[in-house]
């Protein structure tokens, strides 16, 4: 390959006179099957969607795409935050970068187990990873969870029932220590008014009914509540909550989002 | 132009020697700025995303894509039943084709009025028209409308409250007569539990909240009571009815389906 | 779980008056992990989207969606044409039913060899069953192929280049014998200017730069390229071919649709 | 109206013990008929998707929702840099509060003449704003403008031919006097291997290939000429540039980032 390689000429690498360098350049929508850590199992399957980047140095005209597919297929199929800075030192020396980027995203399946009957199912969030080397390393996990939230004001202006929906509370979490994507999605799940769940029988729906009944929640107490559990976990030193209700009394969505550093 | 053209090779109007005619060709995902008609101000600006397309024969390798542009600029800003015959027909002579078929979507804004202080905002439903010429003229309307059902089930079974959850209903109709999108809208928002709207204020809020608590439906309601209104709507010769719900305790949907021609 | 189900009333199942029959009621976005076969490791994991459905006879007021979760969770993780009766005979058992129906999509890896290096890579193509049980089984596969295809008008009329771009040729194919969905990706792949590959380097990328320019290809050629391989396979009884060029001289696309049963 | 309010409670009034202040709450995917600035007409009518956002000190439960909307139904047609901070300054009004936000994305039409016809034809650009006022006004103008590429090393290694394919250019771009959405897409346009077109003639397709062809672009060069032309532009303060290549060799995409503060 490097022979055949040798014989057509290379313009990536030869100089350019913009003086401008480039802050991040690769690949995108990358789709990889991977590995990741599981609290339950150890390890699933499942698929990554991958931006790649590296930075560019003003002096060269463009970066070799090919070996960020190359990097990325020697690494072996797992993913987690503990394999993420060898995937990020191998794009460095491979594509002779000072500085590397990762964003993957998958979807993580976790075994629910419905509230009164323990009937199980499994349910999926969309997670993900946002590593860096830039001087050191760096790494933020991401993840999408829905919940029910049933509106206060609802529920105390009207003789009866209460408007409830599907809301999304979306985070990113810089730790200290090891956590597992399962922490964060029953940290999120016990701030809503109630978790969803795969698989409910009549004695669940009637749980989970009364349930978020007795714990309204406006966006504005969810993205609150998930801060609180935030703030109370020692290994985690900052994060983003963002709460989007897919409100069924309007065709618009309610949001709240905060950030916060320890 | 024709005099540029002439000097150039046409390679789509070379023959094909594959004998094989193909249903449909054309352009897709075209974006054009169009007037829809509207019962309360005769017409509204929105903008259309056009699929165009006409049969080509066996004996042409190709089809002339530019003509369907210029089809489309010809054809002044009106998209409705009454105009899509004259965009057929002009897309028939100028393809040189026997059959022409538009599929046009575009948003559609209906004023709403709060059930209890009569405030007013704008909410946008997806609407479009599916029209062809292969013979004869025929079109189908279909829009798409959210709507709250409120669950029959967790209501029954519960102390208090009850899951409830945007909906949305999509749905095909024939007609034999001018039908408004509007009374498409009133049709399917009256079947549900309880209609959306974009400004409630508190008295409006504890309106609708006890409404669907007072009007619970399953998708299998919802599908069957919007089947008894256009059942008994004249200008209504076929139907096609969807009921997806956003299911608040799950994070998967409920799903109900039904087609009829009278 | 059955003698808590006992003491709740059972909505569902109540008599309907509306004597209004429905198509298909069930549940939709179900995400669930999967296996499917492969040519060349015998079976991959992934993850599936599952819309699952029955039909509803008029006397009933529902039906029982968490029983669509359950037969899931028992049915194991393998999804194929040859899998796919037994999970909807068990849908139609325990949801008491006639009619049944899945559909079912996934991301399905394929291991792509560069075409000069032999360099290898995984590329994911979109693919899934829909199958059913209405008196006889019957399943028609389908699946989206990304492709190169290089205009043949562009080629003709100008001194040198040609614009080219990423087409998307989506499938839908009943066949009365074991087809892989590898066989089918080949066949579509070697129907464009050229196939994509994940890795190429510089011979590599010589070599399909050249080859797409030798085989230029109108999104009418793709169809009807397609459609002569699908001809001339036996184990092919029917098949729909849809074209999409995400043109790189417009913003819109170019399209072509032809359906044919032998 | 305000009366009936002052009978029910006002939940969202009522103090908070939390401690917790909320950096942003409001609605999102809020749509609503707008008009926007225009070069060649003055402005035209478009449809805005929004979310509206307030700051919320710790010491309330929750804001007022609906008034977000109210304020929107108040503040008449035009969406414009000149127009938005009495958006904010109503928003901060209405809600009581210290900071306001505004993001609204619109699609932008603009008319594109044939280089060599002169064929005229509607081109669709998503475009939008991002204000604040958060003490002082601020505001940002993005837009997304897809081109042609065609790449360097492609044309460089081939015998004839070079792989090309849309691309799109995002920029976010901060200025301190007024700039055209119509001179921005120009900047972009030009610094493309081609720009797209709606409607092209033969003459017009050799013209835009051969262009494309003479123009080699990389990701990285891409970036790197939209940043001359942005350093260049005096009334540019500080700008992001952000390429995606769809490319027409891979399933993947090619990506290249920068952002410049002068």
């Amino acid at each position: 390959m490097a022979t055949n390689d040798h014989n057509l000429p290379d313009i990536q690498k030869t100089p350019d006179q913009r003086n401008i360098s480039i802050d991040k350049v690769g690949v995108r929508d990358v789709k990889f099957p991977i590995e990741v850590l599981d609290r339950a199992d150890e390890r699933q399957h499942t698929i990554g969607d991958f931006t790649l980047t590296v930075d560019l140095p003003s002096e060269f005209k463009g970066t070799h795409m090919s070996r960020f597919l190359e990097v990325l297929n020697e690494h072996g199929k797992e993913i987690s935050v503990q394999a993420l800075p060898r995937l990020l030192d191998n794009m460095r020396n491979k594509l002779k970068a000072e500085k590397a980027h990762v964003v993957v995203q998958f979807p993580f399946f976790m075994t629910k187990v419905a509230p009164v009957t323990g009937k199980t199912g499994m349910m999926q969030f969309d997670c993900g990873f946002d590593a860096q080397i830039n001087g050191k390393y760096d790494v933020t996990m991401f993840l999408k969870v829905p919940v029910a939230t049933l509106c206060p004001c609802s529920k105390e202006i009207s003789k009866y029932g209460a408007h409830n929906q599907r809301g999304w509370v979306s985070v990113r979490v810089k730790t200290n220590d090891h956590v597992w994507l399962e922490e964060l999605i029953e940290m999120i799940e016990s701030s809503a008014s109630c978790a969803l769940y795969p698989v409910l029988k009549r004695p669940d729906e009637k749980f989970v009914t009364e349930k978020a009944y007795e714990n309204p929640r406006f966006v504005e107490d969810l993205v609150r509540e998930v801060a609180m559990k935030f703030d109370g976990e020692d290994r985690i030193v900052s994060y983003e909550v963002e709460v989007e209700n897919e409100e069924s009394i309007h065709a618009h969505n309610a949001y709240a989002y905060l950030a916060r550093t320890k």
